[in-house]
């Protein structure tokens, strides 16, 4: 492609709004522009890079016996009101009315649609397992859409959808579907993590995150730094490594801490550390409240919290709750003669002697205080969140933090859609059975973003060799220069002869600003015809390690083939 | 693919509600599903036909020079209400709000986003011309959705937009994609003809619309038996083959026709031709009152009328205003003596001698009217719809009709986007000018159903070999029998490696519901996995001809080749 033919506008400036790398290098290089608020046109480069992701990602979908199909993204209501969706999603569901006053959803994921067409078409076990995917433009109303591709509200996804007879079936083909996706990324060329994550509500036992790792991400991962354990922050848990201090145990004692209201002030004021301190805390779980306790160092994981009582809601206590049902301020409440609530307790905090806690009552609180004799608690459990430094939940190595972005989702649905939509089949006695189902997403627009995260430096995009919009970027310095020109025109003829994708900066733009633009849009493989051309040398530019050959025209397509 | 792992949901009978042979014969054979009314999902089968046109597409849109992108459905209202378009484009347009009430349209077409896109990015004449296209998801709420994907309210285009700064720039590009789409719709392999089209109000002169040839279509082409001449009938010019009669003048005649309205009653009850008859009728053109004659035989061309005056609107006056404003019924009508209004005359009235009209006073008629004798007209021209018999337009051969299903559309639009929406350019001399635009679409799902349409026989689809959503059907006659799927099974793999696409009915279906499934989706080639499979013979059968051939194992490869 030649630049005078296409439409590749790169900005000097870094538009105001954009504040991640990728964002603002997408922009300046121009691969997208945005339309409004996250909506973007994808420009000539973009749509280029997001083909070469959907074309490794149909490649792997059926290698792993996926079959492809589309769906559309005009839903009607019905389907969304069978699967009780329609009620509960929200405002990012984004609705509409037609003509004749019916409702719409527009697509913000398909399990309603594939499981309509799916309950209409397959009746038997005999058409079971069946797995379909499809490359299709989702809407979601993000309340803050941000970071550009990351978070928009029209992106591409391939969704794909599993149905089954049995568990074990289901079982396999999210294995399969797990490994495809690791060969996607890798293939993608980003750093990446499979990681286990909540499956929240729908009750599913197995569920994934595919995480590139980022700085902007907004999941937290913690992951093992030896092992490839690695899972979402809030799944993690805890084992116990510690023993009992086998200190001695010294009487109760009540002590006045005036002012003394946080974990921090007291161990402060009572010159002790942290960790030998109780936090506790009141939450509202449900309808029901319990005190929590947790080491001083420790923060509550509300979702272990909700995971032990299998409850629907967990909240914390507001200051005014805590006061009305324990009588005393959030920052005095102690576990010592606690009777109106449950008092539930993390694991580590049985290990604690002579612990600090607050005493029920403002500016006093306990010292020597030790589970067992001063309290009892229902249960000591795993409760809090895992920290960097703690030993891995696999038993090996060291558990570190890291920020992903979310671009993979493998799940195991269940029976959540097939129930509530009377998807059933006939079993090999005849019987009708609700279908068992899967589901795993891959946000293609939003690999790119997080591909354009990781690889880039000051000076713009660095595109791994088999997502780059283009090969190789083919500059002659002076358009003006016939030599030049002539030589460029030949070879970009011959290098797509050759079957290299090629880009030609035929512009007659100064060389400073065709090099600037080379390095923002970071084609891996640079060829400038300058004023050498003439004696048939040409100067080959490595984009990502700034290496610089000189080449003999006649060997340029095979040294090119070689470093790509 | 081996069918068991597909979703191929063929049926035996034909759905009640579709009307055409390519709606009912695409959902049988499996290829879509209708979500709901003009909205449907494409299945296995159907994804691949589609996307091999989407293939042809590209390539062809590549070689004229277009540039592919992508731009989102979800478009603000802003943009449709600077084009004016907001209001203008009635109930087909979708519109909705998102959470923070602004308000959105989906995608109907793309003019507005493309035409304030390039003039964000475009602003010199040395980035013109630039021609760029998308393959997109289109929204259209059609008042009544039919025949399946030809009339659908959610389908695929592919539409393309150019900019230019002089018209010769645009008449080339319109040169180069006119032969882009001639080869799209050449290698899709239907009969199609390029059409003259009406350019409306868009004050274009060019435009074109390739036609799929099909008595379903919803357009009819006039067409030379012996030229390439062809247009929309509303557009085909009527040229002047006859001479006034010599007959010799008869003295003007008033005469009682109690009863008689319509030209055939009049006709008939005179024993005259309608030929000998001039039909009177009086039109609403903007706000004034025009009476157009025609001969009896011919129909008026409203388009016609409304070029002749440059109108706005044209439209019949009802009975009442036709009473009010001559003093008569219509069926009475006449130009002798009509005084009120204007009269404007086809070319072909003048030429008749001792014709019959209306005496403008009911149950009276005249005989023996002569054009300029009898009465004056303001301007004798082309007025009528052109006929079969007719010559051709380009004076070569005579004119058939055709109905034509339209698939592409290549359009002139000049600065009706430019000039709205301020999409300027500085010229060689600095200064600011609208940029000319073209635009160019074709139906790339609407061309599916086409040649579906086009390709059938009373059994089922008959794919032409490069749309085809498989190459071979591959039939192991009884999966129970080891030898037959044991050899079916190393021919998969072997004609798979081979390069051919082959689907495999792998099912445990008995033979004739493999057969007829097979007849039904219409892959071009079928090769049966039979009793003589044993002794390395098959059966190849051409899916089109019914020819059927044996094929030594071996040979089978070469074979199958050479038939596709």
């Amino acid at each position: 492609m030649k630049q005078t033919m296409t439409l590749i506008p790169t900005l000097r400036e870094t538009p105001a709004d954009a504040e991640i790398k990728s964002h603002q290098l997408l922009l300046r290089a121009g691969f997208m522009r945005q339309n409004s608020s996250g909506v973007y046109s994808f420009m000539p480069l973009g749509i280029r890079v997001l083909q070469k992701i959907e074309t490794i990602v149909r490649e792997e979908m059926e290698n792993a016996g996926a079959v492809e199909l589309l769906m559309p993204a005009l839903q009607q209501a019905e389907f969304w009101q069978e699967s009780g969706r329609w009620y509960s999603y929200g405002p990012e569901l984004m609705r509409l009315k037609d003509r004749n006053n019916r409702e719409f959803a527009l697509g913000a994921t398909h399990e309603e649609v594939i499981t309509s067409l799916v309950r209409d078409e397959v009746k038997s076990y005999k058409r079971l397992p069946l797995t379909v995917y499809q490359i299709q433009t989702k809407f979601r109303d993000e309340k803050r859409p941000r970071f550009g591709l990351l978070r928009g509200r029209e992106f591409i996804m391939k969704d794909a959808y599993s149905f089954h007879a049995n568990q074990e079936s289901l079982d396999e083909v999210y294995q399969r579907l797990f490994t495809a996706y690791t060969n996607i990324f890798t293939r993608c060329g980003v750093d990446f993590r499979a990681v286990i994550a909540d499956s929240g509500a729908m009750g599913g036992k197995d569920t994934h995150e595919f995480m590139v790792l980022s700085e902007v991400g907004e999941d937290t991962i913690a992951y093992s730094d030896t092992s490839d354990y690695a899972a979402n922050v809030e799944m993690a848990p805890v084992i116990l490594t510690k023993e009992r201090s086998t200190e001695t145990e010294n009487p109760l004692e009540k002590i006045e801490t005036p002012g003394q209201k946080t974990i921090e002030d007291v161990a402060s004021f009572l010159n002790v550390s942290q960790q030998q301190c109780i936090k506790t805390l009141l939450f509202k779980v449900d309808d029901k409240y319990v005190a929590v306790l947790v080491r001083g160092d420790h923060e509550v994981n509300d979702i272990k919290l909700k995971n032990f009582y299998d409850a629907g809601s967990v909240e914390l206590a507001s200051p005014a709750e805590t006061q009305e049902i324990l009588g005393c301020p959030v920052g005095s409440l102690g576990p010592v003669g606690l009777k109106e609530v449950e008092i539930l307790a993390d694991q580590e905090v049985e290990f604690l002697v002579n612990a600090v806690t607050g005493a029920n009552e403002e500016d006093f609180h306990y010292i020597n205080v030790n589970p067992n004799r001063d309290f009892e608690v229902s249960q000591y459990t795993d409760l809090r969140f895992i920290q960097e430094g703690d030993v891995s939940p696999d038993g090996e190595g060291t558990i570190k933090f890291a920020k992903g972005i979310e671009v993979g989702h493998v799940f195991k649905l269940g029976t959540r859609y097939s129930e509530a939509m009377n998807a059933v089949y006939l079993d090999e006695n005849g019987r009708s059975q609700p279908m068992i189902m899967g589901c795993y997403g891959i946000g293609v627009s939003r690999t790119l973003a997080a591909v354009a995260e990781q690889f880039n430096d000051d000076k713009g995009l660095l595109w791994p060799a088999n997502l780059a919009p283009y090969q190789v970027h083919l500059i002659p310095v002076n358009m003006k220069d016939d030599t030049q020109a002539a030589v460029a025109e030949e070879l970009y003829q011959d290098l797509k002869a050759q079957g290299l994708a090629v880009l030609m900066d035929d512009r007659k733009e100064r060389a400073g600003v065709k090099f600037a633009d080379s390095d923002l849009i970071g084609i891996p493989v640079r060829v400038t015809v300058g004023k050498k051309a003439a004696d048939g040398i040409l100067e080959v530019k490595i984009r990502k390690t700034g290496e610089v050959l000189e080449v003999n025209k006649a060997e340029l397509a095979e040294t090119l083939k070689g470093l790509l």
